[in-house]
């Protein structure tokens, strides 16, 4: 448990080698997780989500130097595919030298895309704890947001910005996507390109049309993260939404329901477990399948019965 | 239980007022799917999915038209948000009449998307067992292929098409969704347009590079739908594909995997609702949510005993 105590000291070699074993769920990996939880909740988590290609990359580039800035240690999970953070190169990008990678504040943990995405919600989650506890002051989960897995996991940071970009869709189809609903700081980036001013009103007609149900109204920026445009006021935003968070208390709310999903989901996740394990296995699943496709029951009766021998 | 003897001989009407109560999860809504189920197994389920604005609603038009014929009966549901069949027209769509409205051999039933994504995949398979029971040869479902569920919902079908336009981003990015995943037929809609021919090269060399799981290679068509040119081809190339289900022997395997899967989701909702209604009630999930923000416990320990609990 040698490795435990150096990452409770914040030892950055201990977080990276730990972080292996979870993301991989090795065997003993909840151990980990549970020994370390304690040093938890000191971390302000950040979700940047937003379709690929709208430039989020260079933006988390410019945004976690001024987290950073001389003292704050700041920890960067990228979960998306197309991110140079995550070997995006692969997939035909073109590399790109992001100037994090030699800031000693500053440490970058690519989640392979391997596995199932429900797998990879669980090991992004729980990388995040281990930076927490590890002494990161943030920790930036960059993500693409497609899918409600994705959503899910940005859904737990503390602030969340959306960017989207032009040519990236309308708004009406953010909304659509579900984007908005998480959104705490929606960016405009390439703010320079035609349409930057239309997809802003759109944002801010579709911030009015809403249900409100916090005090909260997101803030609609325009950056150029490739000259750096736009990003302190970002970072301003985020310290705004935080400094909102904790004036109204809504942050100690938002922190018991992020402890209550995630409670949620390894009820969910054992469940499921004990189930495959007891009841589903060999034959008898195989069985009760034969016999809905034979029609003598259906698929409800099939689970009913299940629920009943349990 | 007269409507349900009316659904069994075919009646429209039964039909479209059953779908109804199943869609809103009345109360006694399985007893419906369970005194049906075994007159189901008779429809050819069909997925079209593919970004918005991909011009699925004009193909489905015209792949309708052709799967109707003079004699079949076929079912469509949208669950597009976006298609005209589900009033996509308050999202500020144009209204487009279809061809389909009048044709008596025709059902067609778009699907509210109030609820939560969850509740509308069990509800669109859910009702998609309700037109096969009600007589439909083909059951034909209309996705925006953006998340998970609407892949699960489509995964669930004998054959999906994923229908993609030269300018809804490249075939790289279909892939990265995971929509080439679950395709059984690629169409380039919009087929003329710039681009169509590079995008269909692309897709072709990623069928080319993929692991092959099966015998089928999935056909890359070009499609004009508003000019109903490739339809034919289409509705070929389907007819083509449950040949191929039907001789290979995967089809049985595929309504294995579907009546697996939904006994499967059953079953986990089913304990998801008993979870909540025992053991996470009043101040019990409170008091455990609190010592977890108290760090006297983790997350991973209260799942522990709770499920030693059980």
């Amino acid at each position: 448990m040698d490795l435990i105590n150096r990452l409770l000291r914040h030892d950055p070699i201990a977080l990276a080698r730990l972080i292996t074993r979870v993301e991989n769920g090795e065997d003993g990996y909840e151990k980990i997780l549970k020994k370390t939880y304690h040093a938890t909740g000191r971390a302000y988590h950040l979700g940047i989500t937003g379709p690929p290609g709208a430039g989020k990359s260079t933006l988390v580039d410019g945004l976690v130097k001024r987290l950073a800035g001389k003292t704050k240690r700041v920890g960067v999970i990228a979960v998306d595919p197309t991110s140079p953070f995550s070997g995006g190169a692969l997939l035909g990008d073109r590399i790109r030298m992001t100037s994090l990678s030699t800031n000693p504040n500053v440490f970058i943990r690519s989640m392979a895309s391997r596995g199932s995405l429900g797998g990879m919600a669980r090991a992004t989650k729980e990388v995040a704890l281990l930076m927490d506890a590890g002494g990161m002051d943030y920790v930036v989960i960059e993500t693409i947001g497609v899918g409600q897995v994705e959503i899910d996991v940005v859904d737990a940071c503390d602030t969340t910005v959306l960017v989207l970009v032009p040519e990236s869709g309308d708004g009406v189809q953010a909304m659509k996507a579900g984007l908005l609903e998480v959104a705490d700081i929606v960016v405009v980036n390439k703010a320079d390109r035609d349409g930057a001013e239309k997809l802003v009103r759109e944002i801010r007609a579709i911030s009015e049309m809403r249900d409100k149900k916090t005090l909260w109204d997101y803030p609609v920026l325009m950056t150029e993260a490739l000259y750096e445009k736009g990003i302190d006021d970002l970072a301003k935003a985020i310290g705004e939404h935080q400094a909102y968070l904790e004036s109204s208390g809504e942050y100690v709310e938002h922190r018991k329901q992020q402890v209550r999903r995630h409670i949620q989901s390894l009820l969910e996740e054992r469940i499921r477990c004990r189930m495959e394990a007891k009841l589903l296995t060999g034959n008898k699943l195989e069985a009760l399948v034969q016999r809905v496709l034979n029609k003598e029951l259906s698929p409800f009766e099939v689970a009913d019965r299940i629920m009943r021998s349990r």
